[in-house]
Formats: structure tokens, sequence, C-alpha cells
């Protein structure tokens, strides 16, 4: 498929199946929660700007970070997220310049 | 005080004064996010099971637990509450059979 005029979705779902080695659709997209740790007395704004950062690349792995939820007093910061893989939202972390190995697929939720 | 005429959300804030030694309003709740481990291979009904049974007693401690999310490979389960204190929100899970001393109090969201 080298057709251009696919559009955004298409062009996603490419990087998608890159990732994980073989096509697969939209509803594909698995939810992760991802643990960041070092962030002692981080502010709010600190914490948005850490945020801002994944959102504005975020697009270009098919990965979307919800929410995010600090606590300043231990360093911890959650993040859930939607994705193809672990990788792909390790991969937006790393370039966002907050990586963390630690990303867990959250596949069961109430 | 001592009326017990002042309904259930008076009798919650008494619970949630005691927890931190101090009297505080019902806006003084704060979020948590806590972690488990070594639920390895749980369905979704034995986490649904397991949630159940903190929502039957929550209220006990002015305690909510919001969403869960797990990882059946790793083990790994994330619960979103909110309540007056860590101490509440562990003391709940406890006596709903699943305890966890990692329970994060996560003042900063995005």
């Amino acid at each position: 498929m080298t057709d251009d005029s696919r559009g955004p979705m298409l062009r996603r779902l490419d990087l998608a199946r890159n990732d994980r080695g073989r096509a697969h659709l939209e509803s594909d997209m698995a939810t992760f929660m991802d643990v960041h740790s070092g962030f002692f007395g981080v502010t709010s704004e600190q914490l948005k700007g850490a945020h801002d950062a994944d959102l504005a690349i975020e697009a270009d792995e098919g990965v979307h970070f919800e929410r995010a939820w600090m606590d300043p007093e231990s360093g911890k910061v959650f993040c859930l997220a939607t994705g193809p893989s672990r990788e792909a939202v390790m991969r937006i972390h790393e370039r966002a310049g907050h990586p963390t190995a630690e990303v867990y697929e959250v596949s069961i939720e109430v």
C-alpha cells in the first residue's frame, strides 16, 4: 500500500501493524498503565508540561495518553494510555523525555 | 457530638476526622492510586468480585473505589479511589481480603 491519499487513520494503522508484525484494526488498541519514579516535588505545571510533550507526538505511534496522576511525595506518576503496544507507549515517553520500562497492558478493567 | 440522628454523611465525616486527628470537610477527600501484585491469571469475573467486596464496605471509611485495571500477565492491579486518608483505603482493602501497603496519594492530576 503506497497510496498516500489514505488519510491519517490508515497511516496510523500501518504504524500499528509494523509494531506487532501483523495487520490489526483500531479495535485491537489496548489499554496501558505505566509507572514513573523520581518525580519528587514536581509541580502541577511541570506535570502538565510533561503530559503535553507526550500529547504533541503521541499520534506518531497511534497512542493516546488519557490521564496522569502524581504523588509528589513519593515521586510516582501513573499514566493511563491507549495504543497498539507497550513498545509504542514506551517510545512516546522516551522521545518526550521521560522514559520508563514499567508499562503494563491492563486488559481487564472494572 | 453524640446525636445519632445526624445521618450517614456526618457519621462518615466523623470517621474521617478520627483518621487525621482533625476536623475536615468532604472537600478534603483526596485521591489515591494503589497497586497490588500477584494477581496472575485472575479473570475478569474474579476482579469484579474483589472490587465488589471493596464496594460493599467502603462507606465504613468514607472511601470510594472508582476503577480498577489489571494486567493478568504481570499480576498487577491498579485501583483509583477517593477517601480521607491512605490508611482508610488500606483498611478497606485489608478487610475485603486483598491488602496492600502500596497506596499513593495522587494529589496532582492532568
